[in-house]
């Protein structure tokens, strides 16, 4: 349920009314983070130096670049509160040790740019190489491929994260039910042409200064 | 549901029967990688050199090994669609970063073995140590070990995919429901013997060469 | 549904009735590990030497250290039966790679520390620095904070554990139903000045020797 | 996922991208009647004559009633086309023969007044009684109570519609999170003192004429 | 997991192995009546009689009639057994009241044709009413409309059992993603002249003798 | 997670701690209900006079009947809060009409035991009849059957309640993993055989007076 939506709420001043409306701006600012998983571009982020209360944000996005002085923390429990924007929720999806997760939102211990990359959280843990392709520097890109196309890239990301919260039987049919329409798409024969005459693919390639 | 052995389908050739028709064909490729994980036996796959079309396949599978030259590229977006036979589902519970699965998808990024072993894709990034335990040199080996109980073996493929697909309490409930029959079986008996009565047990070790 | 404490089960002595037993059984076993989890405090475990049969407690646990001389294994289809109490339900939720989980449940290879850090199964492969803040090693500690708001902590916990059993969106709509009453706690406050005076904060850091 | 709100979609005209926009646009209808749910005051909805596409709309309320003349009918199959904004969704779990549903959704069959009682769609198959409380005549209140506290009343609405799509285990679980805020309303006292002084409630009561 | 058609089983005939057996086998006959879900037409059942045995085929089924004479017993109990073929399964989401769900599934209480149709098992408690549309009689019509749009009576069936099995967000976006290609059919058009053009649709109505 | 056992919670006496606590207590009264459900036999519960506050105990048995001046209120609004040990979670489950169920949560209006008997709450409005068999009344009996295999009955009422929760996919499976070792029981042996020697069945058979 869309709770940031919720067309009332009861009005007055006791604590049950607090909280009512504490849930509502919770649920709002979750909205902010999630808007992310919403835009059918894929969406690239970078971190340079440190990121608190940042988690929320990079675990929204679909990849996380970071720079090497870059460093994490989940700060909340110090400030005496669990994180409820969106790092509990999405992290332990993100990383795959959830020994490491529990570690960092429980104890607010740092964890800098090669811990950060080993740990799979970032996938590069320097700056990208600037690629000359299409006087585009990675950085900037917002769907992580130059000229890729949108049906498919897109396609690909809804079922992404599809995926994440469902069974893989619920996954694959949702999957079929899906291309069954998309692969009707012009551009399937379009990139199979483009694929055959141009012999290096204009991928991004994010790789080490 | 499922949905290739539907039994009937509209005929007629407009957009709407041409899409019906192709969920239909969708969902009998992706079976043809499912049967895998209905074999009750193990399997184990090996990769040498490009495995291009093929994560589909490798991730259906129960442990996955590579050569020294292999390399995994999932290159549906190239070809202008999402992939839609198992990639986008099964990846991401195979490997522990989302972040490097999201890249692999969107960017058609080549991995080549030593990242696919650091990711946990494979697990062993070379050529496995030809063992002379009963002649069977662990490429060929169908279930992963030599002389184990199948009531065991299978029981735990059977739970460790049925984990992957629920929360612990129902994976726990239902693995209770599954071991109260299956641990009156004479295997128990026989393999605690035959654990006792032998120093090195059995098992095929996947070592690097 | 709680099996153990199923109030009846049915009297005799053939073949169902004892799988009804047998279940019970499993069921209570399964039980003393999951309180682990229902312990609102954060629980450290640190493993030194064998941990054979002992997967099952330490993927209970939040944080799992280890000795450098530490192995691990999951013996249990060595005599002849499918791990039932824990160990198939959250190993593969807890390390990132499925295809090593399939393989130490299915093959009985042994785990050592390094492996072990690495797979993400323990964050520090070695014995934790002796800090000396609060006269406190870092092993005793039950929550792994010296003086964190147990309002944080605790609900930390429990929403990370209801975030591996849910969809995101479902584990958001949660976060925002407890924090609602949660944050109106005089913790924040008070840890938000805590947090300023002082310059370091008290944090258990598990460093290496 | 809130489809209605993606954030991009690919642009151009094949039938990939029609199929995109399609269902963007279906999305969007089905939010015009979800709102109904989001909003915390409960609604009534009184249907007068023929409720033909409009079964979407009044299984999204959470009262039905309707006028002796009242007729339903869910006539998408005769236009060649599954309704899609929310009664093949919402139908079954508002009425308790699936074998009705299936029969009105398949057959196009009318369904009148009595029969619709009978089946549990609406709870009075009559004009309720105008009854004298507070010049409120039953058909316009919003919240289908004169004085009741919001807090309790909403607070049911929200959890009535949680309980619809989760198991009961579930269902407690979020019961007991929201209450233990909203039982700390003064609203308990005031009612509580409020039930004791008044002889009849001030139900409104929807009575045959 | 599609358990008939698991590719191998243990040899032996230990308990383990017999309980495994047996479980493919009762796999097996599920799988008979789950076809009938998976039959993309509406399935239009009829008893007479008795019903003993039968429940089980009758609740895969779309639409259930009977005669007048017809009774239903869940007879598994009186021989030792849960029943385990649909009947738990299914029967407590056709009918509305699991009072008498759980009744009839553990008091062996046999239930009358008028019983039967008030409880919403049926929906006819007799004899379909002979129609002269088309020279059809109502029993023997497959998918319970004449001329209606496959795309449509068949999209509505897969959506249906969809439903049933998921909470109302994810049947709805679901259903979007369905219809955002089914809609592309030139039956809404033909639908919509055919609809125009009669006066009365071709509807079977099952109505009373 | 079960909230009742949790096993410590933080000091102190702010708002959050005594949201804290309340959670539990909630939890602890939800479990008073619960172990109805786990109660191995079928529990059938007879209601007398006014149901005011014991909707949450009878929706958490498995047969409900009721004298014919019984009379069922859900009054929780009318003192300021939500239902929060049951009647939100199962009443819906238990009666076919979410119309139904909505108006009684929201307007706390009276239901008397005829609307009740066609609700589908209770079965029989009335009191049972004194039956002669075994000197048992049909009140007291606890499993609704007088010498039926426990191993079936107790098998049935574990599944139901498992099919209440679940798809109807789900529930197959689980039900032929209990089966598998149940079915292998001596009971069905002699109940087959007794049923064949005698007439009449021993079946409880609850009529109206």
């Amino acid at each position: 349920m869309d709770m940031a939506s919720e067309v009332l709420q009861p009005e007055g001043d006791d604590m049950a009314r607090t909280s009512w409306n504490m849930r509502r701006i919770i649920a709002m600012y979750q909205e902010t983070f999630t808007v992310i998983e919403k835009c059918l571009k894929p969406v690239v982020v970078a971190v340079q130096g440190d990121c608190v209360g940042g988690v929320d944000l990079i675990t929204a996005c679909d990849i996380r670049l970071c720079t090497q002085d870059a460093w994490f923390q989940v700060k909340e429990v110090d400030i005496g509160l669990a994180a409820d924007i969106g790092t509990l929720q999405r992290l332990p999806k993100v990383i795959g040790s959830r020994s490491l997760v529990n570690e960092l939102a429980l104890t607010v211990r740092k964890m800098y740019a090669d811990e950060a990359k080993e740990s799979g959280l970032v996938r590069y843990g320097y700056k990208p190489r600037i690629s000359g392709q299409g006087g585009d520097d990675g950085w900037s890109s917002g769907d992580g491929r130059g000229d890729s196309s949108p049906v498919a890239v897109q396609g690909t990301k809804v079922n992404l994260i599809y995926s994440r919260d469902h069974s893989v039987a619920e996954g694959l049919n949702y999957m079929a039910t899906w291309n069954m329409s998309m692969l009707q798409t012009e551009d399937v024969m379009k990139s199979a042409v483009a694929s055959v005459e141009k012999k290096s693919p204009k991928t991004i390639t994010f790789s080490r200064l």
